[in-house]
């Protein structure tokens, strides 16, 4: 079976296409549009088998072109891989915010796409790209199904005392202001690869997953659920990211506000693209940078990378805590899966949670990279994938109960 | 030697006597006075030797009035305790805020009193009533030595990467926007007494101090040193309280402020007063209340519980992180001196750091709580008697070092 995966993000497109059944999963070309609808030419690079084949840029006006291009390309006579869009059977479409009705993918009916829009407001930045993401397929693509895949829906097993704030009780209700997470899909992407190889049914195992990128949050699941995690109703909660503050107190924006006269809408920009890695640095918002400044001896660098992985420890123990121990630690996602320095920094001194690096591990970016108790392990995040799994566990459910 | 304790609150003055030599600490003799400035008559209380002496009512206008009646009463023929004003030697004055300046208690010279004056835009709420208080103490008691006692003092000892948040770096530079913490003189008295109870020296040990009030903040104390505590620029942030919200995504009073078009200062006082316990549960912000009801079946009191708890748990694993291990959890202040059933709430399931909850001990709330490897107590604070104590510090030093 050909699964299409669309991830279309703010102003760019990622698709890659699947061959998936019980036995094989097989990733079998995929591309990355970027710049859409900007003043520049779009970029568009395609690859088949991991393999380069297409690096190009044309001017791209909407997720309309960007999802044609992208057909075209899959089934062009040069590059593709497929003779003709037919033989794709189903879509899965990246949905960032699904707010509380969606615990699981679903099949897009017309009632599930209507919901979808309506939580829309949750997730202003991301979900209408989502939106017409799956408007372009529907149109492009009508016989194949259709299944959104949402990046909230791993963290709906939190319970109350998890995901509510302490904030009058009616915003919730009325405006379902609460901890939502994000990220869903890699953390329960990489939990299940762990357990693999950890060998152990996930629901013996206490873990702490930390996806580690230019966006960051980690998540306590314990039992192969998700009981509590670093982002919030927005993903600006929680570590600090490349421009993302992360946790501070609540009062800081209102007094600058206050002082300088700026909006709402000003000092959410502020937050979430001039603060993180980028605002202690003064531009740097790229871990890679920021270790070798630090490395050459810039003190601001340096704290800059210790305030992210002061941040990465304490959650650890805190969801350590929550769940009442601590099993393993997964590193995913560009940090987690590259940094040898950062991580050996995040677990340094936590013998106490059976926790000791292994150094020569550690540094060839292994599997398995501890020697204490509790398992540390890195496993690459593939979203694309868990994508696609996610897509045919809708599919097979749905077989099953039509 | 004689020593008054002055701590002026927002509307309030709590005002003690006492009489310390390096083998004795007695307090002679004490009051509070509430509602100074208001419209109803102001509440006089007055104790000595911790017996009620006096109970009344009558207009006090200010700050300035407040410590008149306190003077007055202290020497009155009728409750007094000391035949004139004369008999002070020195005064200990609670200052909320002492900036980056203020790293320990200091003799209030022209200098440093001008210093306090330059941070009260740090705490506008708090600062201000310490600052009349001392101006009206100056002018009563002049002869008197004055020493100011700051509640972030303690606390200065932090790292850059346990105070810096993770925002543009210039508001640091140019606003000393930075975590300072609070409840110092607490965090500092109650960590100091669990070592002797320990019998260990405090620098050897490492603790997380819970200081659970209606206002609440934890301090990670490692060999008498705080490494981090979760009050920040302000008290707004760390634990669910009272009427304040602690820590929340800060991009959701931003949407709040858009949606319903509040100013920055209506939304400080929504997360300040009418969030936390009381926001949750539309109306209760004291605990034992909020208790009663969680056990008579309200689930939304049920739920404000869990949160608050909750939220103490995760500090606890955070701080052991960041300490690298844990000797001991001290509990302290109104719910951590008091409710059996949230110290042990917050200590469930923590078998892994070592805590184990004696019941027994813990329903008496006897001092020592735990029977586990890692000590659990309970050590009542008291504020004026660690100012007292830190005058008796700054005198000694200056008459050692004139």
């Amino acid at each position: 079976m050909k699964i299409l995966v669309l991830n279309c993000g703010s102003s760019s497109l990622k698709f890659q296409l699947f061959s998936m059944n019980k036995k094989r999963e097989k990733m079998l070309a995929g591309g990355f549009i970027d710049r859409i609808g900007g003043n520049q030419d779009s970029s568009i690079t395609y690859y088949i088998n991991h393999k380069k084949k297409l690096d190009e840029a044309q001017p791209i006006k909407d997720y309309d072109g960007a999802i044609k291009i992208a057909l075209k390309t899959l089934c062009s006579s040069k590059y593709g891989i497929i003779k003709n869009i037919h033989e794709i059977d189903s879509i899965g479409h990246r949905v960032v915010h699904g707010g509380e009705e969606f615990t699981k993918s679903m099949l897009i009916s017309e009632k599930v796409f209507q919901k979808i829009k309506d939580n829309a407001h949750l997730a202003p930045l991301h979900n209408p790209p989502n939106i017409k993401g799956i408007e372009s397929s529907l149109f492009y693509i009508p016989f194949a199904r259709q299944i959104a895949v949402f990046d909230t829906a791993f963290h709906q097993t939190m319970e109350p005392d998890a995901y509510t704030y302490a904030l009058p009780y009616e915003w919730y209700e009325e405006k379902r202001i609460r901890r939502y997470g994000f990220h869903g899909t890699s953390h329960r992407y990489v939990a299940e690869e762990a357990a693999k190889i950890i060998g152990k049914p996930i629901e013996e195992l206490k873990m702490v997953t930390c996806h580690l990128g230019n966006g960051a949050s980690m998540t306590a699941i314990k039992r192969g659920i998700s009981m509590d995690t670093s982002m919030g109703f927005t993903p600006l909660e929680g570590l600090v990211m490349g421009t993302r503050c992360g946790n501070i107190d609540p009062s800081i924006p209102l007094q600058i506000m206050a002082d300088e006269g700026l909006s709402p809408n000003q000092m959410d920009l502020l937050l979430n693209n001039q603060s993180g890695l980028f605002g202690l640095t003064d531009g740097d918002s790229d871990m890679r940078t920021i270790e070798e400044k630090a490395h050459s001896g810039s003190e601001r660098h340096k704290l800059a990378l210790n305030i992210f992985t002061r941040q990465v420890k304490k959650y650890i123990g805190a969801y350590a805590a929550v769940m009442g121990g601590l099993d393993a630690i997964v590193f995913t996602a560009g940090i987690g899966e590259k940094s040898a320095f950062i991580r050996e920094k995040i677990c340094e001194e936590l013998d106490f949670l059976g926790i000791q690096i292994d150094e020569k591990q550690n540094e060839k970016n292994n599997t398995v990279i501890s020697k204490g108790m509790t398992f540390v392990l890195i496993v690459p995040t593939n979203e694309e994938l868990a994508i696609a799994r996610e897509v045919m566990k809708v599919l097979i459910n749905e077989s099953n109960n039509p």
